[in-house]
């Protein structure tokens, strides 16, 4: 499986994913999950992927590979007018790369599928965020919705609800992000380390801050630990059952 | 779907299940998923069930009524003689029923689909804790792995891993339960008040404490609203990212 968490605040987006693939148990691999588009000063494009590999791949090689052939520029991410528009584009290459996939007759629910947080700023207008489907059509966050996951989500979904703020700090957002990875990587196998990490500063148009953050990182290894024993005091502060 | 935990302590056995069911999104209605069979002094069977309603149902119906009837008696779950041989009782249940269910050849792993949670205690041996699959099968809960859950075990895993110890009172078990039953009302649509909740103490063979926790039941609020607080405390007390 997967995780990948796109979280948008007041003060940019924040993306984390992990890089275990797994085809079985005993076939495990890392790959990056996050892909990054950049014409400092223009525009900041983030895609990050779940799904079957292959799909994932073949999505990600098809939009890197026409930004470099000057012909086909018009349908690239380095060219879309808007983050709507660079959306529909992913959607489309999805749709492609699974009809091409499946020669005799796969289905979008099939096991080529795959999904994308897609995320970045464009000149001319806001930071936004969507999540595209694996049959090419998607939804962008909104303030009641102000995040997407991908991949294993479950276990890591309760503490965004509940510390999430849009007018976080960016160090309180890494935060969160982490805490909800942690969660995940403790409940789940196909979920494993390193995580990547990309904040995107709104209206910067360049990459701030990107980093991958590996088992011995210093301040994984806090969190992981200290939020081990942080759950665990406030888990004791409640007051036991009286009955 | 549904959410339901057995948890083994050494002070003994806690249940705790939902009851909400759901066919669609749109006919949502309130079962019991917690059975109970009793026999004071002698016994105590408690049995949670999550999947097909009409398959849990019948499962239920069917061990309750060869209760009832004095000549089937020797295949019922009053006159097991160990907690084994009441979790084959369970599983082959179980077989009969889904095999009922398919006259056309539905498998186990079709809508038919049902598991439950089993556990109990029978004069003359330990307190017990068992998982049965849809296709009648069963495991065993050990020390590594002392609690099942079944339907919605996601969301409300991370917090079992992280606080369960098996020295823990009942108070603290029944806390641990409302926590990770709680995240996962908050993340699940398809899990819903009220909840039930029994404790078996060890060695009793009676049932010390079951009990319906509604919306209203003011130890669940005081748990719902402090583990949001407490939560966000212990989350805003780790150390921001420093990058």
């Amino acid at each position: 499986m997967t995780y990948c968490v796109g979280l948008k605040i007041d003060r940019g987006l924040v993306f984390m994913s992990d890089t275990r693939t797994n085809a079985g148990m005993d076939s495990i691999s890392t790959f990056r999950k996050m892909h990054v588009w950049e014409q400092p000063g223009e525009r900041v494009i983030v895609l990050m992927s779940a799904g079957n590999l292959a799909t994932t791949q073949a999505v990600v090689s098809l939009l890197d590979e026409r930004c470099k052939a000057i012909s086909e520029r018009h349908q690239t991410v380095l060219e879309t007018p808007s983050m709507y528009q660079t959306a529909r584009l992913v959607g489309d290459t999805v749709k492609e790369v699974i009809a091409s996939a499946a020669p005799v007759g796969e289905k979008a629910d099939s096991y080529f599928n795959a999904s994308f947080v897609l995320g970045g700023q464009i000149k001319g207008s806001e930071p936004r965020l969507f999540m595209i489907y694996p049959e090419g059509n998607f939804i962008e966050s909104t303030e009641d919705t102000p995040f997407f996951q991908i991949g294993e989500t479950k276990y890591g979904k309760p503490i965004i609800i509940r510390a999430y703020d849009r007018e976080m700090t960016v160090a309180e957002a890494v935060k969160l992000m982490l805490v909800s990875f942690d969660s995940t990587l403790k409940s789940n196998l196909s979920v494993g380390l390193p995580l990547d990490l990309l904040f995107y500063a709104r209206d910067s148009f360049k990459i701030e801050l990107q980093q991958r953050i590996g088992q011995d990182d210093p301040y994984y290894r806090t969190i992981s630990d200290g939020w081990s024993k942080a759950l665990k005091a406030a888990f004791q502060q409640l007051p036991d059952f009286p009955g």
